[in-house]
């Protein structure tokens, strides 16, 4: 008997990745994309695992990692909705619905990070962890967070890039934050940075005073998830995160913050092991949608 | 076959709660009394538990909460430690290695909050719960988390007292922890309001200002919390919480600080039945050791 052909879906504000393989991290076709309007980028979806089942037999399974807030609540009515995003086209998109009357098929369903969390968590950087954190910093910050192999769920799921700061005095920056202002996505996001300092980050030199304060307001957001849920490793990619400077200063404000209290080597001796960049990078969100594929036949058989 | 005998320590900094029963809500004979030195107060507690083996035979496992910060990694030398707490005489106690150098039966460890945790979820008010939230506000703020049943650990355990705060524009408080000033601890546990209003809590009045501060800084530790673990239900217990007029208050606050992100009606509609006072209150904590007793013979068997 050959074995049964998963499919997944990053579903990214920016762009979508779809993929088909056997396993996880044997993938046969990718493509990506950008995300358009809901029906055009569903469908180009659609077409391409039709064009997969042509080519390699039956899909088994899907995962869909989507972006969000999503409705992840099974007895919900809106389970499997994007729902209040700020993407106004997609607020109210039944992605799971548009899948499973085209497809028939299990059809795992979570956060992009959350997938993405599990991907890292099973062939990346999370390995050996029972509690970890992945976080992106990018456009916005989001969170997954992962508890003996399971994404973390609970009334919604995590939505870290929300906790509020305490702006440093020498920084009189509002936060680009429409819920909160001064929040971590709006003080430390991508956006952020932009704003307050008038060009990308990536344009800004490597000893630019815009990375010492990005590394004091990622400490400070992390400081309150450590002393939260206590996870044995931090995880943080996103576009922000590739400069490596970052690092080394987020791992002394973490330590300077908790000042003491958890008395952990992996802290107080600013362990490089501790705080991470992801392994899998580019990978980890589709790797963790065929992840949830997956575990939707181990749910059947 | 008669069921085996449990045994269960509720080791708090104040007084310690010992009691032996069939079952976590079946208890046979319980004690409390005050916390002095490690020695003599360990020595009471085995005392206590020769006494009831005397009584209804043997014990067949232990389950211990203790007050900490307690070494919950079973692969660490100082594993059942009582660790860096500021209780000077305790600091270094091998609670776990008392017990188990005179009883040899296996000993379930965890923090007292933990311990309480789990107790509340089996037979409280976190019954029904996949993932929530327990917390005290009494001399000091501390938490336990529950996943599936579980006890977080992660790197340490949850120390959610010390989540960093904004200070409220007319409070000029400086906070009472050692470590952080303001933390959430340092601006809201009975001895920050005592401090802060130059009398004890239970001596205010009902109206007076204290209590709409006390929520304005819960509701903040708590949002950070929700961000964090988007806990189904917030347990809230402890000296402090005796003042009922604070729930309402926090439940408004709560909402107001996330400010629709979390577009749940637990939130937005500031549910009752969301955040509430714990229901086996003086009890959790020596059901949870008992339960953790249990798991034991569970491991064991
Ligand atoms: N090398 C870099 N250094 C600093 N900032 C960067 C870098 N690369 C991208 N960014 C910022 O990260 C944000 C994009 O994040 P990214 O993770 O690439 O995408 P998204 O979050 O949209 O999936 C933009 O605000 C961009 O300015
Ligand atoms: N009814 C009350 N109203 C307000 N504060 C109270 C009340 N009862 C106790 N407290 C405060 O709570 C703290 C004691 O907390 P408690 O939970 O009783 O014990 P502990 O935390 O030491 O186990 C003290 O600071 C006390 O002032
Ligand atoms: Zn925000
Ligand atoms: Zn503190």
């Amino acid at each position: 008997m050959s074995k049964p052909l998963l499919a997944g879906i990053e579903a990214g504000g920016t762009k979508f990745v779809c993929a088909v393989g056997y396993s996880p991290v044997d993938i046969l076709k990718e493509i990506r994309f950008p995300t358009t309007t809901p029906e055009e980028t569903m469908t180009r979806a659609y077409d391409f695992f039709k064009e997969c089942q042509e080519e390699y037999g039956p899909i088994a399974s899907l995962g869909i990692g989507s972006f969000g807030p999503v409705d992840l609540d099974r007895r919900s009515k809106t389970y499997g909705y994007i729902t209040s995003t700020p993407k106004v086209r997609w607020a109210g998109t039944d992605i799971v619905g548009f899948f499973k009357s085209r497809m028939d098929v299990p059809i795992g369903f979570d956060t992009d990070t959350g997938a993405a969390a599990l991907g890292e968590g099973r062939y990346g950087a999370g390995r050996g962890c029972d509690t970890f954190l992945y976080l992106t910093i990018g456009t916005g910050v989001g969170g997954g967070v992962v508890v003996d192999n399971k994404a973390l769920h609970g009334l919604v799921h995590p939505e870290v890039g929300h906790i509020r700061l305490v702006p440093r005095e020498d920084d009189t920056f509002q936060g680009t934050c429409p819920f909160h202002g001064t929040c971590l996505e709006g003080m430390a996001a991508g956006p952020a940075i932009q704003e307050r300092w008038g060009k990308p980050g990536i344009e800004l030199p490597e000893d630019h005073p815009a990375w010492d304060l990005e590394a004091y307001y990622l400490a400070q957001g992390l400081a309150a998830m450590v002393l939260t849920l206590s996870p044995q490793r931090i995880i943080m990619g996103g576009g922000v995160m590739h400069q490596p400077q970052i690092f080394p200063a987020l791992r002394r404000y973490l330590k300077e913050f908790l000042n003491g209290y958890v008395d952990r080597p992996e802290i107080t001796e600013e362990r490089e092991d501790y705080i991470v960049f992801p392994e899998r990078e580019n990978q980890a969100g589709i790797t963790g949608a065929l992840l949830l594929a997956q575990d939707q036949l181990g749910a059947v058989q």
